[in-house]
């Protein structure tokens, strides 16, 4: 083994925040903190400083803070990503000479003590330093220099160490710091960071061919382009279509998802492709590109974002199939194998094989569907089982998309093995699809809510909580009406910051297939005209849960959520705060949708920063209830024929 | 970004053990498992296999072993390493074609499916494995397809399909796997594998000047000689000597560290070097090379290792100081600079600059030094202050001895901030001091022995318990007396399998300089003559601690000590066992030397696998005492008049 040339100076180990090792970035967006910490030292007696640097990628220069030595060598230190792209940082540590020099001269210096030769060493160290400051500085140095040097040939010791040590020279001193003893950490940590929208946002899920009046008439993006205003109005944030491009008509799925299609079904939007084109192509009947700009446009007005779903399906008539069926997976007779799910089977659907030796094509291909749909004014997609696909596909067509475009998000939508789903956040997608819909118990909430928002995950993993989706009618939805509605759609909207619903939710639609948790009548496979101020909806809860979200800086983290204790388990309650705590957000939540609740709310006081004989504010901002309340128990009472939620604002007299 | 040709086609991620991301080796002693989980998985419905492979560094087979998969994506295997050196270990994970064949083709098979295309694709799976057998596996295989392809011309698709998925299809098919959809982790992960007296040993520290009869007359290695077979009567199995070069005039210090040395004095072997050569020099009064032959051949004898000290100071007499001025730290007045601890000034002592420009002659030198002593018999380092080196250093100088001589043990000598003493040990060091000496309560013993082994550092980390060094005699023994020095060997002894003592410590020797640690007329500055006979010794109990550490398995192992709850803060009690359970050791000691404690000890007995109703017998092997017990509440008193501690073996009937 050679002898090491050129070997750290200083130690600099076990960085937070990183992902696997610095092997994938972590996320943030725009005017978000990141707070770096270290292990930072070396061998001997030096005193150490540390620097943090960042900057954007491309960018020469770094931009430096200093980092504060905490207890056992841990080092911090923090600064904020201003602008959407990828950003780095990294760590420099370096042996302190004067402050070293300092620290010996300060001990050493007791009575008696000849330290000619100290203030020799230390001269030399004030000279290497001065030779690195800026002019004004420099002078200012070796002005104290001099100084030394006359008190040292006059014999006054004690002079020259006070000159040596004081705080002018020490002020001077940390501006122009020798490094030549350090070490930066290399390669730099990477950071992504997207637009506020990417962690606080409310979705809305509707198919635009169901946005007609009449019933049985295919609606248009001209229906679609009235329904935003709607949307708009609820307080909804991003607009999310399912496919919009022209379905196939082989094995085309009739309503229910039977087998055989009659005249007049309109098929799954997901089985993409026929005479008019695939993934880069409008279904006629939705309207022209011009209705399509119009929609954009009315986006635009509204500061509504569209998320457009991104399927790598292609049905039989698929422009694809004819022009590269090696893109395609093919039976032993030569024809081409249609998705299946053993025993399931979807004829109508063609799965692409993205182990083709055609691959550079078919990856390119799939990267200008992306392109095509960005140029369109598409900001965000929503994909579609990202984990059936080569995860180093991701990685390569995200970094492309971004590359060109930054600002936009990926969905994934992979209920699958968690670590696959974490992967896939890792790699690039900037939320993920999770399993909230399906987590309805106290513990599981506050287990699952607490390794997404508490652990390592954060750094990288956004979970947007839908509380239903075409696919997904969730059995406490089907059994629980009315109150399991709101419940679910006020702990998905304040677990996290970023949550959605698929249209129909907020008139609590609820029929299934027997013992499936489809949706009976799917909109999957036939058009659904509804009357949106029918009898028993609960558009007004909705709309004043994103108004609070909307006035609450609290919700719109997806930070810690702090569960509080309530002695009653169909009862659960969370806490989500800023960090200065200008904004404290408490919600109770009575879990049980059939019966009356009550408990005792533990309110942590000192965590709220509240004294224990101090009365607060206690607003509900559902009901718009006050309460001024003292201590750390408060008696909740919530039911079914009254309210079944608690979205309260904590305030200091 | 290009698109990636040649991706893993199956994820392997967080693979345990593994220290630091891999950077470092895991370490082992010959005949130690290691028991590797790794999360494995791909996109997809494959199913898949992963095979665990390891190889002794140099050879170009791995040996392999089948992994099992457990929850959550995690799969398991293990193997043992069988011989010293560097080893390397990784793991093979494949979408195994066959079995996901057999899954989807048996989920497929319901009445009246047509299943004659996936029965074809099956065949060119098979064919493909065929192609890989052995010779008769191959014929084996190939005969059964043979019989598919008949079956099939036949019609009869039942019997194609029992046929291709049947018992002797599978075990054949298990034999020559299709590994091209693949992944191997790269690059592989190392382990350091040493000798087991590594993780198992007794420690004993003399000063062989000591060793003679006569007071005031300076002993030999003939009288060293001697002294080791008490030594091996009372179970030590290494001796450790501090430096035995020659050592330096000026600046000698004199009896209980004076400044000015009268004639006569010995001056402390730890400044190095006179006229009679420095570190690889023997003090002449010690005796000759043939004399250190014949200590190193009775040492072989008795099968007894030495352990030398290694120590980087030079005295102002050290040959290295005329030949390698350069190699020093100088002052302003060109003169070289004596060691410093501010305000501590050690005159008798020039460190050595690691960072000198002449890096390669000195730090080669000081790999000479070991390799001299290698060849002269010494196999164990225990290396004085390595966290004032660069760690840089130690990498490069261990692996140099290594490379030649992989059966060297270093100890590190470094009372310094945990995570240096962490990165020595990960960078090479065998053995670590560690801060045992100085934990005397209950709850510090808990969290620091739980740290030690139980969490990631039991892969690196070996803390070799001193009881008492020549410069630390702790306060608990300074005024605990006799029953202090047997509750401090017991801990040492059986929390740690690697423990050790400085001589003196078995006639609880005590007195020290007023108000510190230090011994008063301590070794390090004069001869001492002992009368190991003297009255309270505790010989026969070290001797018996030994002998008790030898029979038992389990006090041979580092790894988890299991700490059982005891009702009284002065009592400590912990547990522990091989994997079979073939050897239980119970640990109860009293921490409070000065009062008769007593307390209910619980016995997990479950984890012993016992049952409640069982009775079992517990003999205490310290006295000899035969007990049998039933039930998990046992009461214990132990008090300085009687005894201290049990050391009690557990058995079932």
């Amino acid at each position: 083994m050679m002898i090491p040339q050129d070997y750290p100076r200083v130690i600099i180990e076990a960085v937070e925040p990183q992902v696997d090792g610095g092997r994938f970035p972590i996320k943030r967006v725009v005017g978000e903190r990141v707070v770096v910490s270290a292990d930072i030292y070396k061998e001997g007696h030096d005193k150490l400083a540390a620097v943090l640097k960042v900057r954007k990628v491309g960018e020469k220069r770094w931009h430096e803070s200093p980092m504060t030595q905490g207890d056992n060598d841990r080092w911090h230190g923090e600064f904020t990503v201003a602008a959407i792209g990828r950003w780095e940082y990294t760590i420099e540590a370096y042996a302190e000479r004067y402050l070293s020099w300092v620290d010996e001269i300060t001990k050493k210096n007791v009575p008696g003590a000849n330290l000619n030769s100290e203030l020799l060493e230390g001269l030399v160290i004030l000279k290497t330093s001065a030779a690195l400051a800026p002019g004004a500085e420099r002078a200012r140095i070796n002005g104290i220099i001099t100084a030394i040097e006359s008190a040292l040939a006059a014999g006054e010791q004690q002079g020259a160490i006070d000159l040596g040590i004081g705080s002018v020279m020490r002020r001077s001193m940390a501006s122009c710091p020798d490094r030549s003893e350090g070490y930066e950490l290399a390669p730099p940590l990477a950071i992504l960071v997207n637009r506020p929208i990417t962690r606080f946002a409310a979705w809305y899920e509707f198919f635009p061919r169901s946005q007609g009046t009449m019933p049985y008439r295919h609606g248009t993006l001209q229906d679609s382009i009235r329904r935003l205003r709607e949307v708009k109005a609820m307080g909804f944030d991003v607009v999310y279509l399912p496919p919009i491009h022209p379905i196939g008509h082989s094995f085309r799925k009739g309503k229910n998802n039977s087998l055989v299609a009659v005249p007049g079904d309109v098929g799954s939007p997901w089985a993409i492709g026929n005479e008019h084109g695939g993934h880069m192509a409008l279904e006629p009947q939705l309207g022209t590109w011009d209705d399509w700009d119009q929609f954009v446009a009315t986006c635009r007005d509204l500061r509504i974002e569209i998320a457009l779903d991104y399927v790598m399906n292609c049905s039989p008539e698929h422009p694809y199939v004819a022009e590269h069926p090696d893109w395609f997976f093919h039976r032993p007779d030569g024809s081409i194998k249609y998705a299946e799910n053993p025993p399931k089977k979807y004829q109508d659907v063609y799965p692409l094989n993205f182990g083709t030796s055609d691959r550079a094509g078919l990856w390119q291909e799939m990267l200008k569907i992306f392109l095509f749909w960005v140029d369109k004014g598409v900001t965000t997609f929503r994909v579609d089982n990202p984990h059936t696909k080569p995860v180093p596909f991701w990685e390569w067509v995200i970094g492309e998309v971004h590359r060109r475009h930054p600002e936009v998000i990926f969905l994934a939508e992979a209920f699958t093995r968690p670590k696959m789903m974490r992967l896939l956040a890792k790699v690039g997608f900037a939320q993920s699809y999770t399993y909230f819909t399906w987590r309805n118990e106290k513990e599981e909430l506050t287990e699952y809510v607490s390794e997404l928002t508490s652990g390592e995950m954060k750094e990288y993993f956004t979970g947007n909580f839908f509380a239903n989706t075409p696919d997904i009618l969730p059995p406490i939805l089907q059994y629980g009406g009315r109150p399991a509605f709101i419940v679910r759609a006020v702990l998905a909207a304040t677990l996290s910051s970023v949550y959605g619903i698929y249209s129909g939710y907020e008139l609590c639609e609820n029929a299934a297939l027997p013992g499936k948790e489809e949706y009976l009548d799917s909109e999957k496979y036939e058009i659904r005209v509804r009357n949106w101020k029918a009898a028993g909806n609960i558009t007004h809860i909705i709309t004043r849960i994103n108004q609070i979200r909307h006035d609450s800086p609290a919700l719109q983290t997806y930070n810690h959520v702090r569960f509080l204790a309530v002695d009653n388990p169909q009862m659960i309650a969370y806490a989500k705060m800023t960090d200065d705590l200008s904004d404290i957000i408490v919600c109770v939540v009575n879990l049980d949708p059939f019966h009356k609740q009550y408990a005792n709310l533990h309110i942590p006081l000192a965590t709220f920063g509240i004294a224990e004989d101090e009365q607060y504010q206690a607003d509900d901002l559902l009901s718009d209830e006050r309460y001024r309340w003292s201590g750390s128990s408060v008696y909740i009472e919530l039911s079914p024929t009254t309210k079944m939620a608690h979205i309260i604002k904590i305030r200091r007299w």
